[in-house]
């Protein structure tokens, strides 16, 4: 017998906590039809707890009911598609078990926001919409910002917590998660091979009854870490035969294993190249082993030199992805998935998409963004990323005369997730409308960041307008205020090394990781066009043209694109060191505005929620104000430019 | 009964590793005498055992013995005092036990250096002579470069290395150890009162057989952590009562105990501040306690702001020993020793003498060196500090007209240790000249560091004339040739925030530890003279108008005194810039001069060891090339001023 783990509920549900509406249509009060599946059950549940907090108390009805009802009608064949529609009075919500379950939460979710009759019919942008999380067994969790782990605890565990986590991510849509960090260290290595397939089971078992899929990162060298073998070549025969014995157990073992995800040859992390091999030939031979059961391989391509010497002013890290991965276009199996970081770099506040989404033409792409805020205030400082993921599915490759976008040049979308078992999930409150809109935008990127935070807000606060529009308002204008008093003009990296938090104009500067501004007293930034490294080649010509114009490179790109004197005039006339003096100062009088905002909800919010969140914008002030001080004093002593407008430098 | 701990012998014994001479004296075939105490007969065991590595097979005769011999007299009232003199064709060793030792020890040392008739009479300097360890109870060392602690391993332990180690104090003239952090930790809290005793005694008990008296550290609010009080506040009685009791037991249970080492009111650990009181009230009441046991208390002055912000030009944090203890001279028990940094920082490669040193005319006061390498290269790069020692001991004071120098105004001396249980006890073997340096010198501040170096050599590495002029030469050239290839002219704190090793130039600019240079792209350096913080007016007059003087201050100390531009003409007529130019690209030069002089001993020594110092050599000119590479880009981007000679700036 499997002792039952007992763990004490204590957390928020975040927007899942529908509140008292005062009127409900009348055919909240019935529900007719019983999905045979789990989801479909689980969506007849979340249905009937739903309306019942939302007060009505849905009574179950036969099949021969008139009155007007909520039908649920079961099609298996229908894949994610939900369909809502009028129905006698009523509505239908049509679909297969999870088609069910999306259909049932949007039905809640439009309920909640005052509309009656919802009618939807919509299926999935993308097979595979995940969060990836960078849980460690230990409990840990690397760039985690909102408490421990609650996948891992030494070794993998269930709880009611596991359950709920699966209820949030369906309930915006998502159907996967990778459950352990990309960095594959200490017993996490044994999720493949050791004794925890029954924890294991147990969470994908949960999962499953949200729709969601179970994926693990696994080690590319674990043929010599766990099955002691002499190599991890992907051609040696032996080694093949061990990922798909592994494989073969694992996959029977646990029937919602959906697969696997990888970060080879990346930042230490063993990979292909260790045995003089190619990524497609690494990706491949796991894909393989994977591929009788239906899994799929999830392919990292954040391969880079993470040991460059800064006296090296050749190599551009940002060059890094096409150089290694756009050659290899075509080259990998059907169930390999690449997973790109959105902009060539790493996770910035500021970069351009990246080039390799331009460059796949027959290879699965699957773009990986992150709402864990690593580089934009790890969720002590509010940031709503929503918008600058909408601004890169919508970006224009220029490789093609339609479906040029982004969103149209990707298989799958992924996110870094920002969740612990902090009591709100994601430490900042409104760090949750991160993991909220991504969702919404990995199911449909044509939705609106606005009304997404909109929505958001409401299920999460409650109806009251002046919550909503102030929410709403303070999430819309974060990330430009983040950007604002932080690292100026795309140029990046001026974070402190190590934790990333706070600001060290020169803290990587004589690093190893490829990040550098170079700046002297008379210069700033990297020149990337193709008098400087020619990273603006790996875009089409037309975007490649414009990077490398200094005159029509976006503004907001600027430093990233080129090596610029202080002096150089932007297109309002300022100067450039004029313009980063004046984002500072005017960037913390912003941020200062958002908090102002955010006191005024006093009276109107749960004290505990209002009180929490008014600490982490006491934070977000103290370390605007050290980011716009430093930033500033670091150009101040380099240039003894003084700002224009005589504000406040300190020497 | 007690479990016997056997531990496998797994490391080299340094200098005390005698090796066989060609010739010894006829006297050493005999030893006259049986001492009573251990100490005593510890010295007896060296000589029987030392000798007969020599190559001599001592006998141990009766006193009618007229053929020459070595004679043991012990007089227990000397004290520490040891004599060698002639006798009948002999030798006759006085002393108390702890004189024996001693005396057996340097008539061993001299043997193996050639000396056949060592007549030598000399009592220590200083009463106290010790080492203080950072070891913590886990087994982990705060800035420990050799290894882990071979005195903890999750609770304290005793082996057969606790004696090696105590022979090898008592081999270089030192008589205490202090085994645990300063900053008190886990469960090094236990030490006090927890069930430790037992390790605690025998280890105790081990170190006392060579005269070495154990010290611990302990938290100032022991009496909360320990005692369930709910305060530390030195006068109330109930918290005096507790350290009277807790002492009490302490001192009864370990015989050797001498005293308290305690870290109070400095970098986040408790101290009396917290409670209103004066660094006076919370040393004596800690001093009144473990005064009846004759226990003594030392008290580090390491009092600073380490929340400073950067912002704030006035606070100086090399103000602060002397703001914090001059006033209080003459207010401490006679038992309390104020343990005082070398210089008014925290052991960077050159700072001016602590001024604190020429304040305390009624107060006891101990100096603290650092052989552990924080700053001085952490035992990768070779670095013998014995030098720096010297200038610091034998520096005036210019308080007084006689008896001024630094060595005549201490009361006591320590230093950090730099051993690990590594094979070699210190990382780097010729890293071991630091603690045998240290203890002759807290002997005898007036023995000669290159005198030292040479008899070291002899002892470690054998007789040969090339090699003890080669071992001697890389020592006596290795503190100044680390000095310039790193910070350059006193600045200080160029080093990567944290772990201190490597080069990072604005690591510390915008951090809380008020540690700045504040470069502009005309200036740098904190002006310290009176019209800066006027740190300078805490020395005696004449040195206050020296170091405020541009033109008489040292040019080694230029930068720490004082705020200069970059063209500031040196009085060689360089530049400062030139001569910092010049300094990083010589002393890269000058420190493969080291290496390669290593180099050329190959065939000469113990290929183990040569070895071992090659690899050494390869890391320190690594890390060479990337100081003075980074500092001298730096300075380039700053000021866009060439090398004179034209030499390779990256840009």
């Amino acid at each position: 017998m499997q002792p039952k783990v007992v763990i004490f509920v204590d957390y928020s549900l975040l927007w899942l906590d529908w509140r008292k509406k005062s009127e409900l249509p009348e055919y909240t009060k019935r529900i007719v039809g019983r999905p045979a599946t789990r989801q479909g059950k689980a969506a007849l549940r979340e249905l009937l707890s739903g309306l019942k907090a939302m007060g009505s108390e849905p009574e179950e009805c036969g099949k021969g009911e008139t009155r007007p009802a909520i039908h649920l009608t079961e099609h298996p064949g229908s894949d994610e598609k939900a369909t809502i529609r009028r129905c006698c009075d009523g509505l239908e919500i049509l679909g297969s078990g999870r088609g069910l379950l999306y259909g049932a939460f949007h039905l809640l979710r439009r309920l909640a926001l005052g509309d009656s009759f919802p009618e939807w019919e919509s299926s999935p942008a993308y097979p595979i919409r995940m969060l990836d999380h960078w849980d460690n067994a230990d409990g840990s969790i690397e760039r985690g910002y909102a408490g421990h782990s609650f996948f891992f605890n030494g070794k993998p565990v269930c709880s009611e917590r596991t359950r709920d986590y699966a209820r949030l991510l369906a309930s915006c849509g998502l159907n996967g998660c990778c459950i352990n960090n990309v960095n594959v260290h200490g017993s996490a290595l044994m999720l493949l091979t050791g004794g925890y397939q029954r924890e294991l089971k147990r969470i994908s078992s949960t999962l499953a009854e949200y729709g969601v899929s179970l994926w693990i990162s696994v080690s590319f060298s674990s043929p010599i870490e766990l099955g002691g073998l002499q190599t991890a070549d992907p051609l040696d025969p032996a080694v093949q035969q061990w990922w798909k014995d592994t494989s073969a157990r694992l996959f029977a073992e646990i029937p919602n294993l959906a697969g696997f995800l990888v970060k080879a040859d990346s930042e230490g992390r063993p990979g292909p190249h260790t045995y003089g091999r190619t990524q497609a030939e690494g990706a491949n031979m796991l894909a393989e082993a994977i591929e009788p059961f239906g899994g799929k391989l999830l392919w990292r391509c954040f391969v880079y030199n993470c040991t460059q010497d800064w006296r090296d002013t050749k190599t551009d890290r940002a060059r890094a992805q096409c150089d290694h991965f756009a050659p290899l276009d075509g080259k990998f199996r059907e169930n390999v998935y690449l997973q790109i970081k959105n902009g060539p770099v790493d996770f910035q506040i500021r970069e351009p998409v990246s080039p390799l989404l331009g460059h796949l033409e027959h290879t699965n792409s699957m773009i990986e963004f992150q709402i864990a805020q690593e580089y934009t205030g790890q969720q002590r400082h509010v940031c709503y990323l929503v918008p600058m993921f909408k601004e890169i599915l919508d970006f224009h490759l220029e490789h093609k005369p339609e479906r040029d976008k982004v969103s149209e040049n990707i298989s799958a979308a992924c996110a870094v997730s920002n969740t612990g078992d902090d009591f709100n999930w994601t430490g900042h409150d409104l760090a949750a409308a991160n993991l909220f809109g991504f969702g919404l935008l990995s199911w449909d990127p044509t939705a609106d960041p606005a009304e997404i935070a909109a929505e958001w807000s409401v299920l999460t606060f409650g109806d009251d307008p002046m919550v909503t529009e102030t929410v709403t308002g303070i999430l819309m204008r974060s990330r430009n205020v983040y950007e604002k008093y932080t690292v100026p003009l795309g140029i990046g990296w001026m974070c402190v090394p190590g934790n990333h938090y706070g600001p060290s104009p020169e803290g990587y500067e004589y690093d190893r990781w490829g990040t550098y501004h170079r700046a002297t007293h008379k210069e700033i930034g990297v020149e990337r066009g193709p008098g400087g490294t020619g990273f603006t080649e790996q875009y089409s010509t037309g975007l490649a043209a414009k990077y490398a114009s200094i005159e029509d490179c976006p503004e907001e790109l600027l430093l990233f694109f080129h090596r610029l004197p202080y002096d150089h005039p932007m297109k309002d006339g300022r100067t450039l060191l004029q313009r980063i003096y004046d984002d500072h100062f005017e960037g913390y009088e912003e941020a200062k505005g958002l908090s102002d905002a955010w006191d005024r909800l006093g009276g109107r919010l749960d004290p505990a929620v209002y009180d929490r969140v008014r600490d982490r914008f006491r934070e977000q002030l103290r370390c605007a104000a050290e980011w716009r001080d430093v930033i500033n004093t670091w150009l101040y002593r380099l240039t003894l430019i003084p700002d224009e407008k005589g504000r406040r430098i300190y020497p």
